[in-house]
């Protein structure tokens, strides 16, 4: 388990969110990605309820993970995955199909599908109760099932989307496992989030987000003692 | 001016769009990286309309950039433009906070502000007849304008996000220049989209994107004859 406070890798994550955000939040990309390469990395644990103001001039929207390896400040889940697979020496050389497989797969998890479902997510969780939300649900639906769809198809029988394991997996397992309705999925994307699910990279990953949280909660007989 | 037949690069576009999409298909983005990196391409125009069902192969949704270079094939325009600096050697070295720069305003463009702003336009143009458009109007505006602002504090006095002009600002600009009520841009991040613009090879780009529309337009003389 690659958690050590002497790493020159430094995640940070939220102390405490939510029950239904716990196991999503973006930094699992990241450790993820240290547990597969075998980087040990720290953690700096902030606040999501009283985000602090500086925290906005290390990402750019207050949101995590924000990661810090060394001197090199690195914001945007997507970016620290590239970060880290060019660190571990994962990343295949420039100017190959197989690099270009990983880059291709990796912006359509973040420019192609999460959008559609974090759409999903807000109109279906978020927004609810909101006038426009069960009215927007049947386009946004079928627009999600076409490229679902769509993505199986390009993932064929291939175990990853490039081939071998990769950070673009990372990406596309993390999008589609926050999908709230499981009846969603094709049956070869459910498969294949369950393969990388599977991993124990992912289960460390997991692991690690989620332990603090109990420490943290607002409402737990620890933190009343504070 | 870059376009040559004999190239390595090949792009693919679409060979006619309706008025309020031309100049704004993301073809445009590496066409734009290529005309800044000296990189001379090649362009296999498909129809928008007819979309050939082969095309899906090589983009899983059958959209538009795809590249070719040599054997490597590249889909999404992200993924392209990554494609594009690396072997233009204009990417700063891994490891580099040059790097990590360029990456994470990379992603920021792609995940934090297109999905809004895609969602914006949907709202008040491709749906905007629809019940709930103007429902989620409100709340899709606050969002963005959040974002936009905090984006704006985060470039700060400088000329472009990664301090040098890199493949971020091709993303990020072409992200902003698709919002269609220009008074959503605060008045910094409306001028860095002016800087971005008037960059010769931005020029360039456009020119060629628009150049093939008048000889295919299904409504034309040109088209008549055939
Ligand atoms: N595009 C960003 C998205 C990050 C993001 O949405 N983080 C969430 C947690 S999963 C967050 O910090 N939410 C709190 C907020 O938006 O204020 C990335 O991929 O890093
Ligand atoms: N995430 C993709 C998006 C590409 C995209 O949306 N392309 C548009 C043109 S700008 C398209 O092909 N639209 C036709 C369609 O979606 O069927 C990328 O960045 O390359």
């Amino acid at each position: 388990m690659p958690i050590d406070p002497t790493s020159d890798i430094e995640i940070t994550a939220f102390e405490w969110v939510p029950s239904f955000a716990q196991g999503q939040v973006r930094d699992l990309r990241p450790r993820w990605a240290c547990e597969e390469y075998g980087l040990a990395y720290k953690v700096r644990l902030i606040s999501a309820i009283e985000r602090p103001e500086w925290y906005f001039a290390d990402q750019p929207w207050g949101q995590v993970p924000f990661m810090q390896d060394g001197d090199v400040r690195v914001f945007e889940s997507g970016a620290t995955l590239i970060h880290l697979a060019e660190k571990s020496g994962a990343l295949p050389p420039p100017g190959s199909q197989q690099r270009a497989s990983v880059m291709s797969w990796l912006l359509a998890a973040f420019n192609s599908i999460e959008p559609s479902v974090m759409e999903f997510v807000n109109c279906t969780f978020f927004s609810r109760k909101e006038e426009w939300a069960p009215l927007r649900r049947p386009s946004l639906t079928s627009t999600l099932t076409d490229r679902l769809a769509r993505l199986e198809v390009a993932l064929d029988d291939r175990q990853w989307l490039g081939g071998e394991f990769s950070i673009a997996d990372i990406a596309m397992i993390t999008v589609l496992r926050a999908l709230p309705d499981p009846a969603l999925l094709p049956a070869g994307l459910s498969a294949y989030v369950d393969r990388g699910c599977a991993r124990p990279a992912f289960g460390l990953a997991l692991a690690a987000q989620l332990a603090p949280f109990a420490e943290h909660d607002p409402r737990s007989t620890a933190k009343q003692g504070a």
